[in-house]
């Protein structure tokens, strides 16, 4: 099979590799669509992110759909043919936090693209079948890849516990922030304001159902429930905080260029503000198929271009080149 | 002013009474609109509910909206001219249920159209300034209104915890039933059925956003992750608990014909059920209308009927004559 | 090895087996304690417990402790002579049930001595690594083994959400209930009372920390926070609602006589009760052997007996036979 | 009656003053004993806490306990005689943080010395008698006075949702960090370590029940579940949250030098970190009392001295002056 290979910082090499066979309760997936994450574009500029440092060629890659091209033995759940979107992330099943139900925690996970595991800019991947998802006929294989982004959106707005009603601040208005923003309006909230430097994101975000969208630095928010901040900002985080009713939730979701970052700890205090983070989602991705299925985002809409295996370090490039890029898709 | 005064079982009397004054911190509200509950009927046509025993003429009805024609003293939230919805139930704010947020459960809560309290069948009421909740422009008399009757959907599906992507199951499609319905699909749930023997109110339920219909002992409902019973019959308890999912939530709102019920025990303890009822609510009106003033819900679409004040027995009588009736407004 | 065997109900076969090998992350134990539970007492009189059926002979025994005799590939928690105790349900780790933390909900886990799972009446037994818990030297091997039963009670006061200055009440003072009894003070109750009709047990619940003791039928409970259900009884399930303040929870340990039972629906629907069951329990064990290991509970104190392997039988019949035995132990 | 008045900073004056009048629902209360807190130095070294400034005469002290004197029309709750210690902030009881059960937030609270409002550094006090609890016989009224911080220490618990087996790191053993701390374990925690420089201190914390003390930049603290910060120092913050477990919780309660400070992000997200603060307590007093009466916490053990009313001022020095004072009384 073919596979778009990083080789070395800032270099991306289509290789011929054997096709892996799925052991048992894995199915091999022949991969339609994949997503270009902005950890895809970290790892291809800069060979890293953090503590996950690229030592030997990897596949990037992770927000993924396709078709069961084979099935492993005892593989009972999914058979040759089915549309499925894979979750990208395989806990170990029995650690402390995996049977506490946050797997997303779990210290053995194996996941997609994050070194030395191999992604999915590839013709084909194998995953547990308990982790490829079917997707409906009315979903396209597009949006299915999009699930990940979407499952982001998901935990982000679980963790926040945004229900009908609810005020939200939504910072930063990147892939993610504007997956948030349609995630927070399914969640039920009727007020949800986003905030960005791009004004091309911020007109996509108004007609994606904004309720009023914010120039970073001129506009004011208004009182908010809930913060989900996707920017990484320090400035937006402690904006953002501040804009927080008391008893309110700050869910920091975008990473910061640093490892601490300075927060209004006297309001976090007198007003009982709750702050948090996330690190990638549990248990979100029958909610994403049914939220998709049910029309209730629109995940289309952010999709900005189309790339074939062989231009993935175009589909790479093109975010940091583009300002009107939003999501690419990968085609293998 | 004029009042629709109950003043036996089964008898409304139109009377002159004097308008009443607003005290500190109170507001007198000219009444537009006031929805008619399966309460009030009960009391017109029994006498009681329950413990609560009509001894003396009573003024029924508690859904209600207008506006303010007077402030009294050291009022500032209000002014007159104030479109407003009555949240009908004031409660003590100093008992441990109150202290706790769990107003709804005051044992000194004063509310509208419970003995000896008046409610609001006439020209107009007092209500603490805090408990009149300001209506946008967009939003009718009627619509102001059924705030209440939405607060009961709200508070169901809060305490059900229903979120996006959630599978609900409501049994009885009366007017609270179709607004659960309208409130669970407004949390983001994605599978909404709703089961009742009368298929013109199933109709409405397709109508207004249902994903399925169910004939009561025809249809299978689907596994759900929460029901709402709204009937108040006991086969549509069990049946409906039989539905859920292990770990679930069942939320009982409508009452049944007497103090004790069957439970499928052994269900609800080997897969943990949790199961609880609603008793009115709190804290829902700002949501219900945020969800109203954002089209999450059509209140208008459940209203089958207007009536004078001084055909409010009309109106009270409606309900059980019209199988076709759903929510019938009377306008002082 | 040796093995008490239930061959049909009401027989114990001492029989000889192979000794079972570790397989991969596996540990071999060398069984030193057994507790005797209900479930076991009634496999052997009834050769079944509702859906679960003995259609072929069947080893006994779920509470246990012993060391570790012989480790498989792979193993990396335990050596050879460790002191464990053993989580006697072993879940897939990877349905929807185990990914959210529910994994004592899961449908294909493998539990000790639930048809066809053989049990710990033996001289060894096998089990994944994770679900082996190393023992403080602090606490004797009959400690060890009752870490099960203290997890049930540890499940129970977590679903109840038990917390410091809560009052609780306990309806049937059998092993789990004294046991419950005992973690609610752990849990900082300071009102636990207990109730049931046996006065022998009343009298170790109340050496054991019961703030006050109920003869059932004849005293009446305080009202509560809580209610721990362990008796099983349908007129323990409707009093001890009955005691339970508005808002309240209660959660059902004990398995009643049939399908369904009499629940006071008018109360859980106006007072807002919460009720529900516990099936087992999750994330326990590391709980119960911190509170053991701390003195907060004393499980000694509720062992009443101690039998060898080859008088399984007896230490099966003495619950029905000695209204004094509480907890019986049998030794491999 | 006699009152020790703040006149200005560094000046406490023993005045004459009018005896109060209960008014409705109000009980005049004969003061018995007051705790000074670390608010009221602070109000007296430099006139202000933050944004709350003490621009007039103001009687100090707000952790009081006393007899009844006299009550007010509709009193219904206590007689003269009754002895109760006081929560001291008496909420609006109307607002939005009032109806949601955190009266704590209420913008209109009244509560003692806080500016304008006097204290209870006086012969009596008014207070609405559902601020007034009654105290057991077995509860001193020193130990009453000590309800006001234990309920701090209660409400860091529960917002930290300490529990049975957990596992606690206290910062700072001043004496909200000593009362957290032994609230920890009255909530079932099973390893409580508390750090401070003052090391008198740590070894009355280690009397009353510190599994282990810890001398802050010396000791590294062991992995926890939970950290209640109490000291304010930044680096106890940074320093205390790297102790948290993945999903674990922190709770700052001791206000900082300034309005923001430097967290460790990169942790708080990766990890899914809870952080939050407090401000005072909501609920707490019943449990506070129970508690006390049961054992669970020897609020005797923190006293370090008393003092008349009229050597107040000495009561408020000797915390600064005496490294081995913890608690102070003040008796009226």
């Amino acid at each position: 099979m073919r596979a778009a290979v990083l080789t070395r910082a800032g270099e991306i090499v289509l290789e011929e590799r054997a096709t892996p066979a799925p052991g048992p309760r894995e199915v091999l997936v022949e991969i339609a669509s994949v997503g270009v994450c902005g950890s895809d574009i970290h790892y291809y500029e800069h060979g890293r992110i953090g503590p996950f440092v690229v030592n030997a060629p990897l596949i990037l890659g992770h927000e993924s759909a396709g078709r069961v091209a084979a099935v492993g033995e005892q593989v009972t759940k999914h058979a040759v043919g089915d549309r499925v979107t894979l979750e990208p992330g395989v806990p170990c099943g029995r650690c402390e936090q995996c049977r506490a139900g946050r797997y997303n925690l779990c210290p053995d996970v194996v996941f997609f693209a994050t070194p030395p595991v191999d992604g999915t800019f590839a013709d084909y991947a194998v995953i547990h079948e308990d982790f490829a998802f079917t997707l409906p006929d009315s979903l396209s294989d597009d949006v299915g890849a999009l699930m990940e982004p979407l499952s982001v959106g998901i935990w982000a707005c679980r963790k926040a516990g945004v229900s009908a009603g609810d005020r939200v601040l939504v910072t930063g208005a990147g892939p993610i922030g504007l997956l948030v923003m349609q995630v927070a309006l399914a969640f039920g909230a009727t007020q949800v304001e986003i905030s960005d430097v791009n004004e091309t994101r911020l007109a996509l975000a108004a007609r994606t159902g904004a309720t009023r969208t914010l120039v970073s630095g001129r506009d004011e928010p208004s009182t908010a429930d809930v913060l989900i901040e996707c920017s990484g900002h320090p400035a937006a985080v402690a904006a953002g905080i501040g804009a927080v009713r008391p008893a309110g939730v700050a869910v920091l979701v975008g990473l910061g260029p640093s490892e601490t970052g300075e927060l209004p700890l006297a309001k976090i205090q007198t007003q009982e503000i709750w702050v948090t983070g996330t690190f990638r989602y549990a248990n979100t991705y029958p909610t994403a198929i049914a939220l998709a299925a049910n029309g209730r985002v629109d995940l289309e809409a952010i999709i900005t271009g189309h790339y074939q295996l062989d231009s993935t370090e175009d589909a790479l490039k093109v975010g940091r080149e583009d300002p009107g890029s939003v999501k690419v898709m990968v085609h293998p």
